[in-house]
């Protein structure tokens, strides 16, 4: 169990720095960075990672979070709370009891001034919180990575949570997103400009919480779109 | 349980900075610092503190380890690995199991460059560990520090993060799969009869799955579902 650790738009190479070493540290090695404020490459980046230049001279750059997901299956999004979302929260220390689906893992952490974006956080299949004091939860970005990083590790080899179903990627529910938006917009669904983003990341949460999505169940999806669509 | 954190002759300003961050992250407070290199007190420490300021500035400054550890009736020394000591290795992961003695507990942790001397070590109770990844040992000072008190930290429970929507019964999911399948069979979307029975079991599955659905979400679905046939 290796997931990818993905930053969305990082400040400071440092950070990003610091976070790759603690990456290493816990054995993982798949860094993907959308939009760093600072520009590619990041010399900052490069001195604080130390003996984890790898990662960082291996870390792929993205400019929207779609694509950086795109080729995922099961999402995490770091937070410190956001009860407002109707997702669940899983406390980090949970993880090695976690079931966590088969399939390439993803794991997001936002920018070091306001963390994630609501909008983000509806692309994660699941919240993961890490349980820190109530009176002072901002955590540095690098030390959220770190936390993580070191839970995953704990989940020694783990492959008796066989789920022998053909898994949709991000990719592909992003597929379905389009087609559902694409219709609703036609059927006049969004009625209120203003709140169109807002009800298409309701919809986006609803859909991505549910676990294990096959790319069989997505064309099911698909086809009853479609079949809204035919007698238009 | 709420040990007192000795940084031993740390080096740079910054990690004592994050240090104190992360402490505090954890609900920690009590900050002891032996013979810091660059004297005291520090603003490198002081800037990167963000938010825990008050942790450095009630920080303890001694010019010597046992002074430091005075007072104390239990301490760890945290070591990456230290096989020729005679003292067993308590891995971090393992603290909250463990039997943490009654009294004032201390952990140390040694300087950048070289960790704690064996006779630093010497005054230790007991060895601590990160079980990191053996190609890669090497943590950064405050994360270390940071992932100690993070497993303390668990010692103490939480139940603040409760999900707060209100959930949709059994019979609004029925509404509106009732509704779905009656769309669809008008629709035409169920080709083959022997094959409705498992299309819809299969629908059933996809949204059963979703976990905590709310009775918002539920309106949802079904406004999606009326859009689609307003215009029919």
């Amino acid at each position: 169990m290796k997931p990818v650790i993905i930053l969305v738009s990082p400040q400071m190479g440092e950070n990003i720095g610091a976070s790759a070493r603690a990456m290493k540290n816990f054995g993982l090695s798949d860094l993907r960075i959308v939009s760093p404020r600072d520009g590619w490459p990041n010399e900052k980046a490069d001195s604080m990672s130390v003996g984890a230049i790898d990662v960082i001279q291996n870390a792929k750059i993205f400019n929207d979070l779609s694509s950086a997901l795109a080729d995922l299956n099961f999402v995490f999004a770091t937070t410190a709370s956001s009860r407002d979302i109707n997702k669940d929260h899983l406390l980090s220390k949970k993880i090695p009891e976690f079931e966590i689906p088969k399939g390439k893992v993803g794991i997001m952490f936002g920018r070091e001034s306001s963390g994630l974006s609501n909008e983000e956080i509806s692309h994660a299949n699941q919240i993961l919180t890490i349980d820190t004091s109530l009176e002072f939860s901002s955590l540095n970005i690098a030390h959220a990575v770190g936390v993580i990083a070191y839970e995953f590790f704990k989940i020694e080899t783990r492959d008796d949570l066989e789920n022998a179903q053909d898994l949709a990627s991000k990719e592909e529910l992003e597929y379905f997103f389009d087609h559902l938006f694409g219709n609703l917009q036609k059927k006049g669904f969004f009625k209120i400009d203003e709140k169109t983003p807002l009800m298409k990341q309701n919809i986006r949460n609803l859909f991505a919480r549910i676990p294990n999505l096959s790319k069989s169940e997505i064309q099911t999806l698909r086809g009853i779109l479609s079949s809204f669509e035919s007698k238009l």
